[in-house]
């Protein structure tokens, strides 16, 4: 209930602070006798790390995870799987002036009233780098989704005003080949720019990544309350930094005639367009599942911004700490393990449907 | 998991097709010894029904709500509150031509391919009809929030391409004394008017709604997984026909620079904007509370659109039924109802965090 | 978390009062397309229902289920089955004298403590009425687990001081041939001769029940926390004036050395005795699965017992209302349905341990 | 679902097998802002712990608990704790030889069934030395309730057939005062000397563990499903090697007659006997909550005993490893940590009742 748990049949349970000891989690519900391939997720978290390339945090975490159960010769066993990523840059000293102050647009404030104590150093338990337990449980899932060939494309389509004309699944490799992880050359340029320009004035940028994932077979996803796509948007909403999320047509079908909105079928259950984004109901049909998410510049700003006191005074402090200027290209991994682990839990979940 | 539960300490699991004997549900958690006002229950259904205007679907169901258990001396005893709403107007005949046809952008298909069989008497368990029991859950879980003062403001702020400009918390008189349930009145008339034209045209179209909450104390909501907005998004993309949420600043985040998005204090807590939406980092800042959902537009159309058949033909076929021109007006009560259900069970959730 | 919700994937949540307008519930995720013998569920009830019999409390419910959902073409189709029994012998006024009152080993003080408001009629949600909701709910997890060949033999194994010796797999129909529902015939005599000589002296007795499942394939159950034996004694715990469970050996383990309780492998992966009941580490091994359940004597004697009054006094007071003297003979469908109520939810959970 | 969690708002997610690298887990749920005394949690390890007297298994852990988050200067903060115990005397070469054999009443054969892989050094996660996990979150949950002055009294209170007569609240510094943890020291004399006599000849024996917990307020407990003593059961069920659960006159309420067994009210709400156990209908009533639970004797008997083999030939072969000849006297600190965490859990539950 403490909302440290995320899944049903497939469910990470995450624990740790940004300048504690170490992050890590619990993964309980992985199918056994899975071959696993540990480089890969140490990969996932490579592309999440901070001082991966010159855009982003230079904080200097390796991320290492280690695995403490769960795997013996080499496969899944069933069981919980525990594994902790430690903190090893810590620069607790950064956050000393806000000890007893809360900086604007972060959850300092929400803690202090929610708890009546709160870890200050990095933000604590609110820090964004609570998502490398998201990362290892989402490449686990991935791995298992490999062998029913789900497969996921995610990418940033949106760097402030400049955008990404055509959505659809881009292959990985384009993706990674631009720092900023937009599959576009020309439109990542542009955003590589922006970014640069913003952090030159000490300001952060917004941004929208946008999902694809193919092959997920029609029939995934409970009705009513546990609707696929509304998993899907709880669980990008859960992710620090959003305050969008689309399925599909998204705000866009608002304007549009149910004439022109209706997907029409291929005799083969296809549909001729996909303003669904792959599910109706709740439930997926086949088609490409397709979401996008909307994320706020960073809090954090290299600029002079009055903080609150805890009593009350206002108080003209510089943010200290090391910030992305645009946090959407790091937070690219972990739309992806948040999608992953929601498709496997739905996969699973639709087991018990028939005897 | 089946997902016909909503909740986690105020909780609803709900039952019910379109054209079976009744709709109903049980709630769990209500707060014991509170004194019901039922008529104010019974109020919220009618707004939600169809055949109370011109403007929406002329199904004739009175949609009465019959409690069958949790109530002694008109309080709320603490125990399970049963209650159904019996259908009374199911022209099942109508929907004899879909028997075994798939409607286009409907559920039809994918509850067929989940479950092999389906109830097909209009759409079944994937009828917007489900959202009775939600009014119900939420006309209760509005009388619980008022002793608190917490006080919700919904309305329609956006019909095809016509939008209210200015969003903030409206009366409820200025919300009802419109057929679309819009406050300002020179926007509500172009709605409606396009509601109208887009009827005589035999087609549908979408919508946006507004949700502003007023008066949720500082330090609701979970940290990680379940932050308060994450629900609120789930609880607002299970409804029928949702295809987007934003929290606060939504999408247009995204273009925003942080020195700009960032809700700078005032001394006492409050903040000069509003860009958060009222939360933090999960957790309820003591602003108000502002999201915004987008509606697609209905999928029954009174136009000839091509089914697919089970064995794989396209049909030529006309949809037959009752259908609203545009579901906003009447979704306001749901998306009400959903809202004050997540607060309620957040409210009652942080009551664990202090001994 | 209020208690009303029993299973995890094959799910029931029940609601009403022992005076109330109904009891009912809601079965969520029941496996679809299975073909449903409603009579069989009705003559569940039957085996539950009071006044069937000279041996039991001659309250006149005829306890008829009316499924309001879930249903179609006689079929399950894999939606939330809600459902009801009405109450139809409402003697409210038996009650009248215990308004102000808490009657000794019942829950009306409890219940007052926890709620400051309790519906006092008949004892309200606290009442062993509720059990016909599992009874419903079991009888429907019977017709899906006899597809697996999973059969149950429940009946009575001890009252008072008389017991059965032999434990074991007895057929239907000589545990429903006896009206103690004890298969021996000399022991049933006994017993039966016992609660009518209770009953005669205006106490009561208690009583245990055995229950056999056969055909449970081996590797059904969850380690750790949610071992199959710890959730049916919760579920059996959880029936009204249940005190004890024993799982295989139970206590007489206590007394055992290691040597004479290990149960010895035959070359098939059956064991030459079962002290284990069938469970080993909380998973199935294949062999039948045993259990006992204690009932305590029924709390409502007709002798005069001191009563406490809401002000703190002691006030002698005859109990009124029609009770048994013995509840084992009717309990022994309320377990059987617990029973195949968990069984059948562990069977779908372990669906997801293999991709 | 996989049965890695415990508790519903005090949750213990748990990890980690008998020879991997580490156990340990994650308490979500603690309530914020509580001192803890972190040697208290190693106290409570520390009478778990193996090799702590002549009488347990001489394995050589130390069990050091290292907590990983959740705390700040001394403090819980209210989120999730990360800890570990790393296993450091692994005699993983004790088990190679069953590595391709069941041992009979060991778990092997059942987690074989049911994942088609198995981590055989010790058990694996079938290992009792999965409580460790327990204990240190039962521990957190007595420092709680010790703010609520809610004690416990744990201890034997049977070993073979040697039992304690009286039971009761006996003070701790009687119970740790005894090698076996039975506070009366003449019975505590025979236990050991059978004990002692049991392991001389290679084989072991079974006990009971009787708990009394004082203070629990009257009004904690769910009705129905969540009874506060099924919720006990099932606690307690869910420990390696436990056979049965009773609460209050237990399986000796069968042969009562409710004229004797009904607890008789005193003016203040107390009551004059204690039959129930504290509890009634599933909620507190105020007095000494008390039950027991029966542990078989452990499987792993220094005898020759016929294993069965992964190609079905039975195999004569000694069990090797480092075992207990009775487990109870180890099990005393589990059996109170779990009480513990459930005692916890209720009473957070039941803040929710009560706006």
């Amino acid at each position: 209930m403490a909302g440290s748990n995320f899944g049903t049949l497939f469910k990470l349970t995450s624990f740790g602070e940004s300048h504690g000891i170490a992050l890590g989690g619990v993964i309980d519900g992985m199918p056994a006798n899975i071959e696993i391939d540990f480089e890969a997720i140490q990969l996932e978290l490579d592309r999440r790390r901070p001082g991966q390339s010159d855009l982003v945090s230079p904080r200097k975490e390796k991320d290492v995870v280690e695995f403490l159960s769960g795997f013996f010769d080499g496969k899944s066993t069933g069981t919980p799987i525990g594994f902790i990523i430690k903190n090893d840059d810590q620069h607790s000293k950064d956050y000393e002036n806000i000890k007893d102050s809360f900086r604007p647009s972060h959850a300092d404030y929400t803690y202090a009233e929610k708890y009546g104590i709160r870890d200050y150093r990095g933000g604590g338990r609110s820090s964004a780098r609570e998502t490398v337990a998201r990362v290892v449980a989402g490449a686990l899932a991935k791995q298992v989704l490999n062998h029913l060939d789900i497969r996921f494309s995610t990418y940033v389509c949106q760097v402030g005003s400049i955008s990404l004309e055509q959505l659809g699944f881009y292959p990985k490799e384009l993706i990674e080949a631009s720092l900023v992880r937009c599959p576009n050359e020309s439109s990542a340029n542009s955003m590589i720019q922006l970014i640069e320009q913003t952090r030159s004035e000490g300001d952060t940028i917004g941004g929208v990544i946008a999902c694809c994932v193919e092959n997920v077979p029609a029939g995934i996803g409970e009705p009513v309350f546990d609707k696929l796509h509304a998993e899907l948007g709880k669980a990008m909403l859960s992710i620090n930094a959003v305050k969008g999320f689309e399925i599909g047509s998204g705000f866009a079908a608002a304007a549009m005639k149910g004439s022109e909105h209706n997907d029409l079928f291929n005799a083969d259950g296809s549909t001729k367009s996909n303003h669904s984004g792959g599910i109706q109901g709740g439930i997926s049909n086949g088609m490409p599942i397709q979401f996008k998410v909307a994320f706020k510049p960073v809090a954090s700003i290299l600029q002079n911004q009055e903080m609150l006191t805890n009593d009350g005074a206002l108080k003209a402090s510089e943010i200290k700490g090391r910030h992305d200027a645009c946090v959407v290209p790091r937070a690219v991994p972990i739309v992806e393990a948040m999608a992953a682990m929601v498709i496997l839990d739905f996969y699973l979940r639709n087991k018990s449907v028939h005897l």
